[in-house]
């Protein structure tokens, strides 16, 4: 396998990094060249069980391959509260920056990485992959549809798993110390993405945690969901969950139309995303025998979204560093959107419930 | 057509009457006996475009129905605000009711309804057509199977439809004299009987209207939302509208499965209703190239919902007529519930949207 333009050095061995690492190979225009685990040994182990080529350094710290100049990109898929850390460190050694999601516990924490590959003129993105499938820009395009789907009046999101015994006593993303925004940061994330985007970034007016949220004994959240209301009367609701069967729903209704995802986060299949419509739908529309709505929408793709991802990223970091471009900014205001809406349902729990208003 | 053994009287001639007077025709165990109007033009206008059969009675009167001995149960398809004086006095007369939802236009009517059905012996049911279809206890086998489904832990509900101009300035339902619950009463009615069905009638510890529903100038409810809440951490979610394409969506979400249904209020075909399952569903649990799930289940049935309902009010008032048998109070205690639910929603909407308890 021949190295691509561009680099990509990793940051630990996570789980998602194996999904990644896949993606990285897929891409056609980045490779793998470092990958740095908190050990030697661990790093050899994960290279040998994701195929790593030979000519990928392995390093036993993360330290080595931010000093490595061969590589231009980090992915930093560490715990969340090593983010800032790891992060701003990639940034002043002027590497790019690929951050796992949740990609900090808190907007201020989100704020000093965001600065940083400014000041360092870096590039940034945060690793949600579906806004990356081929799928996601012919949703938007119905949904910009005045005839087809009208005025978006509600959404609702789903992210849930049915995570396990194991996960729920082991895995990083129940730590407190580790991953303190549990299903809202892991899950939540997305649900909160996908409203967003259903509204083109418009923020809403107001953010209330639902009652009764899930924690487990270290007070971390396992279930939660909240809702968002926009001046307009639009409405979004969403909920995310460790205890729950695997569900990845979009909903997003219209005053003409509706549209509907079951799959968003990691499709179903890897080669095609499927959406499901409705438009003008009335009461006796369907005729006797006919199938009833929706409509599907299949979008076939050759890559899977991770790797759309990490194309688009590397995209982005050739032109800066092969034409001299500035990095693209609207990335780290997505980021930065979705983490003041996490922020706003840890208030509103932590306030009993209340609104928090958004500015 | 030959007459069946129970009589309906129905007093008005309300668009939902001309649905029901098929089912009333479809059904094995009942008949039109007498239809009463405003006037005596509209009833025989309502009878000729219904092909009403010669031997119904039409009056110009609500009165002449419930004087009619032939009568033996009364369809009230009234305004919701004339429904408790219509009822009560069916009830006196000793017809059986069964009253359109909205029921009542709170907790205290529906009580007084209630207590003279109950005084006078007859039997009680809301116009809550899918509750009978024979795909509902099916899903309900479905929720109820600890492997397929497990525990449940969310539920979303959707009914809205745009309702368009006309509606929107002259139907009964955005009337506050007529049916001063508007959206949340026609349409928020049906996802809170959807969510209570699905808890199997656990009542929830707290409701909270969500902020920024809409009214129109007459304070008339045209879209709104609310969440529940259950201590144990199940959490549910509803949005009614009548500014918003069809939707008519059940989401039920367990440990173990999930339950979809798209066409829950009416479904999209007579002849048969479908929903959608998942169980048990893994990361990885779709190989290459098979289709996704969920599982259809397609249940068939012989008569529209709204025949099966009918059919089932008819079979309860036969068994009293007939056999000296009590009324079943589980329709009026299920009717009950859900309107303690609809009026928690206006109370928090009245409260800037705190949180009602439920005792």
């Amino acid at each position: 396998m021949a190295e691509h333009t561009i680099h990509f050095g990793i940051l630990g061995c996570a789980s998602i990094a194996r999904r990644n690492s896949r993606a990285i190979k897929l891409a056609p225009n980045c490779s793998i060249s470092a990958l740095g685990s908190r050990s030697l040994e661990r790093a050899k182990k994960f290279a040998k069980e994701n195929e790593y080529p030979a000519y990928v350094k392995l390093y036993g710290s993360y330290e080595e391959v931010l000093d490595d100049p061969n590589v231009d990109v980090v992915y930093v898929p560490l715990p969340t509260s090593l983010h800032v850390k790891w992060a701003v460190l990639a940034a002043q050694k002027k590497k790019h920056v690929l951050l796992e999601k949740p990609v900090a516990l808190n907007l201020k924490d989100l704020d000093v990485i965001l600065e940083a590959c400014e000041a360092n003129g870096v590039q940034y993105m945060d690793g949600t992959m579906w806004m990356h499938h081929p799928r996601t820009p012919k949703m938007r395009e119905f949904l910009s549809d005045s005839h087809q789907f009208g005025k978006l009046k509600a959404i609702h999101s789903v992210f849930s798993y049915n995570a396990g015994e194991d996960f729920l006593k082991n895995d990083i993303r129940v730590q407190p110390d580790l991953d303190a925004l549990g299903a809202l940061g892991d899950s939540g994330w997305y649900c909160i993405r996908a409203i967003l985007w259903a509204t083109d970034y418009e923020m809403p007016k107001t953010v209330t945690a639902l009652r009764e949220p899930e924690f487990n004994e270290a007070g971390v959240i396992l279930s939660c969901g909240a809702s968002l209301s926009w001046e307009d009367g639009k409405l979004a609701t969403f909920y995310c969950s460790f205890l729950t069967n695997l569900s990845m729903d979009i909903s997003a209704l219209g005053t003409k139309g509706n549209l509907r995802v079951h799959d968003f986060v990691v499709p179903y299949q890897d080669h095609v995303g499927r959406f499901y419509v409705t438009s003008d739908l009335g009461w006796a529309g369907i005729p006797e025998g006919a199938d009833p709505p929706p409509t599907v929408h299949s979008i076939e793709t050759d890559l899977p979204h991770e790797a759309h991802m990490v194309a688009e990223f590397s995209k982005l970091v050739e032109n800066i560093k092969s034409n001299g471009g500035a990095p693209e900014t609207k990335w780290a205001s997505i980021s930065r959107k979705t983490q003041i809406v996490v922020d706003a349902v840890i208030a509103s729990i932590a306030k009993g419930f209340e609104p928090i208003e958004i500015n």
